[in-house]
């Protein structure tokens, strides 16, 4: 087996902008991409390595941005994702930003003010451990705002993301599909491994056992908000690996799309004297 | 020879706090600690993977936070340090704050604001590229403050980084002492090679000229501000493998000293059903 191309890898996870999505069609352990374990592992390394340099090509040019959107039931990888993707990657010129419970400051505006602050810096990678998609994924399940609120929050998110494209920032949003049975394995493995069980979040359980509210809000959010500026990769994510794999092929192809090249400052080398 | 204990590593390139201190003392190409290039590559690269792992257990904890302080003239490799300390790393945790040029907003308040600002959430790690040194630094050499205010700061600092330290953060500084010649190779290769190029900025070669001004407000500022809770490590750094493997040693000390470990968040594994 080769290790399939960036296109083939988009086609296959792609929520098609425009068409209809079904959630429940896609198998949270479809290894179909990859089926070798070791060449998950090979391609991500690679990915990695590449991801790395068009990184810091994008930090010395400081024009434009790339936000990197995780979404996904507790225990699907979103932390996991981060360290293995970006493994390669200086922390120098990235961004996480993990949205927690919206502080009283955050709640005292609109449900994107946090969000657009959290931007990064043109150069910069910024990623979304979780994201306003949490405005319509567990504020719907759980009835936080009134549903006619929620119901206008897609067509906004879609806005606000075009504007961030439009204003130089390549937004590409990752959907970590994980089965309700493989969730329940993960969860049991936070309670038995010492250094998993700081994760353990009682709360994680009511969130279980609402599990088709939460499906039936992620094939809402990802059919209404995949965009051709903004597009839902919707990750098979019983397997680590070749989520991992998956993933780091999409980000390596976000990055190879703005056509980066180390930035020429315009300066003429000989005429400086040191 | 052996790999230098981090005691031996943090004595040799301390500024004793409340003692003199003479930065022209200090050797910039001095490799007493690290004769053997390979050998401070093999310290590195085992201190990178065990700052990686205790970095993930104060994340877990939540509870205290880590700033790690880099200053040098340009070209004495921050960005390099950031990369080479932290490159087994998860971006997870890390917030990587540089501090340029103040903007209108920062200048509109006092020079702490911004810095107070970039503190990062407990549980997370800080990395200054610059901090509020250039305060006491490029600020005295050009004059941006009047001396008598400059003055004032020392003390100030020394107040700032005592309130941090007694509210949970680990500060640990570091003057990446580069020499007048070895600066000279390295602004060349900026120019010849088409991957640094971007980093060159004429303005630099204006800080260069006034070397013996910034070399003394360095020995002012080191010497006034390295305090018990707060010490300065001043870093022999004309070699680039050296440099990474002493800074390594003593983040790693640093990292060590929290006594971390793998947060109890106090459940009984026993009584959650799955």
């Amino acid at each position: 087996m080769a290790i399939p191309s960036i296109a083939q890898v988009r086609k296959a996870l792609i929520a098609r902008p425009g068409k209809p999505f079904d959630l429940s069609a896609r198998d949270t352990a479809d290894r179909s991409l990859f089926p070798d374990k070791a060449e998950a592992e090979t391609s991500l390394r690679k990915d990695a390595a590449v991801i790395n340099e068009l990184k810091d090509m994008l930090y010395a040019e400081g024009k434009r941005g790339l936000i990197v959107v995780l979404q996904g039931m507790d225990t699907s990888g979103k932390s996991g994702t981060i360290k293995a993707v970006f493994s390669e990657t200086t922390p120098l010129g990235m961004e996480v930003k993990a949205f927690k419970v919206p502080s009283s400051e955050e709640l005292a505006r609109d449900y994107l003010w946090r969000v657009h602050n959290a931007v990064p810096r043109r150069g910069h990678v910024g990623i979304f451990d979780r994201s306003h998609y949490e405005d319509v994924l567990v504020v719907r399940v759980r009835g936080f705002a009134p549903l006619e609120a929620v119901e206008q929050r897609y067509a906004q998110i879609n806005a606000f993301e075009k504007h961030l494209c439009e204003n130089g920032y390549t937004v590409v949003k990752f959907m970590l599909n994980i089965g309700h049975a493989e969730q329940g394995v993960r969860l049991k493995e936070r309670l038995m491994e010492p250094h998993k069980l700081w994760k353990f979040n009682p709360g994680d359980l009511d969130d279980r056992e609402h599990w088709p509210d939460f499906m039936n809000a992620y094939q809402i959010a990802v059919e209404r908000c995949s965009t051709r500026h903004a597009p839902w990769y919707v990750i098979p994510a019983d397997s680590r690996s070749r989520r991992n794999a998956m993933i780091a092929r999409i980000v390596r192809g976000a990055l190879e799309d703005m056509d980066l090249a180390w930035k020429d400052p315009g300066l003429d080398p000989g005429s400086y004297t040191i």
